[in-house]
């Protein structure tokens, strides 16, 4: 438990680190393009799932969290204190991003650019399709275990791609928890968690149509 | 057979939902160029198909379930439900954006920028090559078969940077016959459909040159 | 040995198609950037390793069979035939491209953009460290073979990146005869012959040092 | 040995060769934008660590080099070599950049864009994840190694791409040192050595918490 609380604590700083700060310093210097951001959050996700994902799993997400919970994967127990860790990595990234570049583009705290309800619904579709894929490629018997690395990174970084724009594309509460405490906007806040959430419950739950483990119906 | 239709429906989905959803945000936005419009095409294909491939097949495209039936890798009842479900999530993804977005860029259909015949050929050589690709990389007996997403993932995102400037590369009758029916922009459409299809037809008889499984000959 | 020349045809064929496509198409559009441009390239090399790899040893490029026959991994009548069949195809994928687009970019023909001795000694360059990756990502004994194909093509894609504004990284005779005899723009064409041959013939003798198989010593 | 030495000089000849001539190019050309000369620097480190891994280790930076030190993965006088051999190969490629493109931006140098102590504090943090990292996807029992040439590439591209505009995202003292000897740009050199090891050293400490090998243990 040490080692996995440890790993995710790590993954989600640098999750956070590096994908806020991209907002940052793309902010900032107006070199990386709405392109390079996306490409650094697919990137960043994927490499941190090849670091961790043999010791906690690689979650660095507390939707993705619920979603494993929801399926049975992780024990109630276990999911307390990952999402926790999650959140407190999140938080220190922001700490650290906060001193080194000042409060700029509110430390990439995710806003919808339009309507609340246009990113809500963005966010639970695109929680979703990444909750998919990562029971797809990574949980699924026949899955190709090794490339759900890839396949995960992939999804973050197209879904940060077309999503970004709209509503910044969290897919991930303590990913949106960290900027928004550390500097104070926390308006919308709220649709980065229920969204997000919910979209992940919903992949668990639909998941079950195409599962080939049977897990579910076993525990039950 | 009802894990596969759910597989393909999803996935078509999402193809559809994120890619032409680029092409909309892009126009919106500004934000992704047309860079990242094909980045976001290459990723969502090869995420699917480390999702669903050891599932359906990961086809989520009538053309490619056309070119698997001549090559006699599916029955024909099985290649009319496929792309029945396929034409359907083209549709519910275009019926998805809509109300999101508006009919913003005829919601992504595919439409020539030059003459209707340069895109009738290109959509037919680049669709022929996708076949290809796929033949070559995940149905020939010593093809690296898990590498098959990233080198069919790679083709849809090359084509898409290329060819999509000239006839918005569909190469997939599913993600044009979507959001064309939705917006209500028919005029072109049956080039997306006519030069793909008969591109994967093509590639599926010519690949018989180098198939080692020998499959064509032990069926006729 | 035929569906060797074959796959050699097509593979060639549409590197060709797509990454001098890439060119031409963003000359007319300005929609790509040098960066599409470069992607296309790296991708279009990974997609076909995988897709015919297996079948002729993708070479695709006369530069590398010279590689490989100093290396002793083709006899000397394979190599003249592959060598062949790869300039037939550049210049088959060069007619495809002139009747579509027209005679735009004189095709996507390598020029250097400086002297021609600095896009000598860079093209040099360039080929000798994708020959000296393709030894030791595929040959090299203890390789990890399969991801061959990624760290080949992600070397055309990088040195298509920075190479590409000096001398339109070439790294491959076929590449460069096939646009320049079509739009008749010979005049630079012997540089990205003779610079990609002696680069990649390097490449073979220096291998010889850190070379496992000992083939070498072994035939002489 | 002598392999290994051959691999290391090699190896980081081109990382800095590419990565550093991608920023001099960019300078001269424009084409490449930033998000350009992060993409060849993450893609040629993954390139080369499917080329030499096999042979050295592929560490072709001093920092990383010191890292495996204190992780006893290497002994002292082999990282005295690899580290002498990492620094002259460095400065080779710079000495050949200069004859071929001038003295343009320093020939890649990197240089802090505000205070140095924000590029202190950034090196620190981007060489400690490149080499935890390392040490999570290349090192650690339970890791799908093969893929660890994917996720370091992918940490380099997407620490380039956020951090570049900021520090010039060395991580690195080989890659750091040729470029500003050669050129005599010495001012904040130290910056970018002490703080890539320090990077390095504290991952190696910090990585011993999830360490499942239990070396440094059994050494001590």
């Amino acid at each position: 438990m040490k080692e996995k609380l440890i790993s995710e604590f790590l993954g989600t700083y640098f999750l956070v680190f590096a994908g806020t700060g991209a907002v940052v310093i793309d902010t900032m210097t107006k070199s990386l393009t709405h392109v390079g951001v996306a490409i650094t959050f697919g990137l960043v996700v994927m490499a941190l799932i090849y670091t961790f994902g043999h010791i906690s799993g690689a979650h660095f997400n507390p939707a993705v969290t619920i979603g494993f919970l929801i399926h049975k994967d992780i024990t109630k127990k276990e999911a307390v204190y990952y999402i926790f860790t999650q959140i407190i990595a999140g938080i220190a990234a922001s700490l650290t991003l906060f001193p080194l570049f000042g409060n700029v583009a509110s430390l990439g705290t995710t806003l919808p650019s339009g309507t609340w309800s246009q990113s809500f619904v963005l966010e639970f579709i695109l929680t979703f399709f990444l909750m998919f894929v990562i029971f797809g490629a990574a949980v699924h018997g026949k899955a190709a275990k090794p490339f759900a690395g890839i396949a995960i990174g992939a999804t973050v970084g197209l879904e940060a791609m077309f999503g970004g724009p709209i509503s910044g594309a969290s897919m991930n509460p303590a990913r949106s928890i960290g900027p928004a405490i550390v500097s104070g906007t926390l308006q919308h806040l709220w649709v980065y968690i229920i969204a997000t959430i919910l979209g992940a419950m919903c992949a668990a739950i639909i998941y079950k149509l195409i599962d080939d483990t049977k897990r579910s119906e076993q525990h039950v």
